[in-house]
């Protein structure tokens, strides 16, 4: 009798498992969440609602309402709108549709690495683009990739995780002219920087943009991402897309949302505050650490001292970051998420006390 | 410009969008839910720890305490349990961790129409075993179509959605013994009916059982599934998983569930308890309806009236059913839910009022 492990696709068996230790710590600035939480207001509308909710029910087959909201939040049509279990799910999902043995997907380099893992399970061809030296995308070296590499499908993270970089709308409509592939933008941290692409959707119909509500809206623990897209595209997307795949509660918390947009906006300028004000301060290290200019609620930050040891250090006095320093060209790199003014703070503190020990 | 669309896989294309039209009724017996609905005393206590925790933090990568509990329930070891989106996550986590192009997997015919379209989307090649005439499974038919097919996974659901009808731990393990494919049971309806094959999971490495907390546990609006298997599968299956996608409120409603199974025990009799009246009272119509006979909690009815008729006849009546009879073997057959003794009596009331008006 053979190893049932037999039968698992040697390109699953290849790859390591994305493990992530479970520390804990009073600050957690590791996973560019919005430090502010959900507003109390918003909290108190959506548990009024769960709690009237007949919980043994399916959700809606088609999430009909949260479609329209997320249609007029995103200026685009509701049958272009694919709604979904975090943005995790939409590029499983739109990877699935397109991606099979053999395709060729164009990822930059260094980027989020859930892409590669679910291209990597589909069998699809990775093709890595560098970004430049200084960590801003290399506009000429990725659109030209994307033609002789002769991909089916691209996906840009802008900003960047974890490099915080953008592309213009202008660059992005000059790849989508040049190319038959499918580019999908992922602008999972849109609201707190970078070009809104949604006006390229019209004329591009190769164009697929992929949002959260992870991020800016507050709501890391309940799973919402979206995609716009042409409709034909948002119909072949939903087929390899699990069926009732958004929680009642999840779809309930992102309506009232959607609402309450206005009790969310003030939250989002403070991280916007924050990460200019941090991003001032953490030069002033007399060049221990070098942040990279950033749009979103995080930074890579270039570290004199090691970053695990960085890391360790941090961690000891009750502050959680990301060790970037395994992903390409980040060797001296740690992501630090923008906290609270008093978590800010206490990083500040916490580093200049750390420098004063060495 | 090539349209988008020759982008997507053929595969993808020729599959027809999966749709259910958004019908509402005072009665719904259209989905094997839970007729009675999650006891308040759960709902309550997770929407106390719901108010409490920090929505804008994403899940833990782990979810322990769950796996933990999980194991604890369903008597097998922890890191053999993984969790997720629904059993719909666990079906497409496990197939895309086993199926490309040209891999083989034998569905049963009739089954649930889930396997069909993730196999699909991954490529697949499906075998079809058809059920013996009476709707039961064939086990010669099946156990030899799994060796001499040269699958490598078969997806055998027991109690089978929409037929009822079981596999036998004997005859399951005869299966196990007997091939390299991995075997998936999907016991969505477990608590309800069927043998509980855990206990096989100790000598065959090839097994793997899919259990859902959208039956039984009257969480169809959540979406928690779980996956029992080796330890060495658990961990291939993880990596065609999508990370965080357990949001935190359906994690923390399936701990609450499994600390308070006793306020769910009492429910399950009475579906049980009710099938099986409903089962006996559609016997008595003068042959006009023949339920097939069904461990879990909905039938099969082959019907004299046809089906889609009959489907219209009681929509009009203000009750929801499902017809069935598009699919092989089942074309004058509906499938109805069993739902509370009230439910069941006006079901009842308007089959014979229907009856009368022909």
């Amino acid at each position: 009798m053979n190893s049932p492990l037999d039968k698992i696709k040697p390109h699953v068996r290849a790859i390591s498992a994305y493990t992530l230790a479970p520390l804990e710590a009073p600050i957690k600035i590791n996973q560019n969440e919005n430090p502010f939480g959900m507003p109390t207001a918003i909290k108190d509308e959506v548990l009024r609602r769960a709690a009237a909710h007949d919980w043994a029910r399916y959700p809606e087959f088609v999430p009909a309402s949260l479609l329209e909201k997320l249609a007029a939040y995103a200026g685009w049509r509701a049958d272009g709108v694919m709604a979904g279990n975090g943005s995790n799910e939409m590029i499983q999902s739109v990877v699935n549709a397109i991606v099979g043995p053999g395709v060729k997907v164009v990822l930059p380099e260094p980027t989020f690495s859930v892409y590669q893992q679910v291209v990597r399970v589909a069998g699809g061809e990775i093709v890595p683009v560098s970004l430049n030296e200084d960590l801003t995308y290399n506009y000429p070296r990725l659109a030209s990739k994307i033609v002789t590499s002769k991909a089916d499908l691209a996906i840009i993270c802008s900003p960047n995780n974890p490099t915080g970089c953008t592309i213009s709308a202008r660059d992005l409509a000059a790849i989508l002219r040049n190319t038959d592939a499918i580019i999908v933008v992922d602008q999972a941290y849109l609201e707190i920087g970078g070009e809104d692409f949604v006006a390229l959707l019209q004329e591009h119909q190769n164009l697929v943009i992929l949002r959260t509500f992870s991020k800016a809206m507050a709501m890391g623990g309940l799973r919402v991402g979206y995609c716009l897209a042409a409709p034909e595209l948002i119909r072949e997307f939903n087929k390899a897309k699990m069926p009732y795949s958004l929680n009642f509660f999840s779809m309930t918390a992102a309506e009232i949302a959607l609402e309450n947009i206005h009790l969310l906006q003030p939250l989002v300028e403070k991280m916007q505050q924050e990460r200019d004000r941090l991003f001032r301060e953490l030069q002033n290290f007399d060049g221990w650490f070098t942040p990279v200019p950033s749009e979103a609620n995080f930074f890579c930050v270039h570290t004199k001292i090691p970053p695990q040891e960085l890391f360790e250090a941090l961690h000891a006095r009750g502050i959680l970051i990301r060790n970037v320093s395994s992903a390409p060209m980040l060797a001296d790199c740690v992501r630090i998420s923008v906290g609270t003014p008093e978590e800010n703070d206490k990083l500040l503190d916490s580093l200049r006390e750390i420098l004063k020990q060495r």
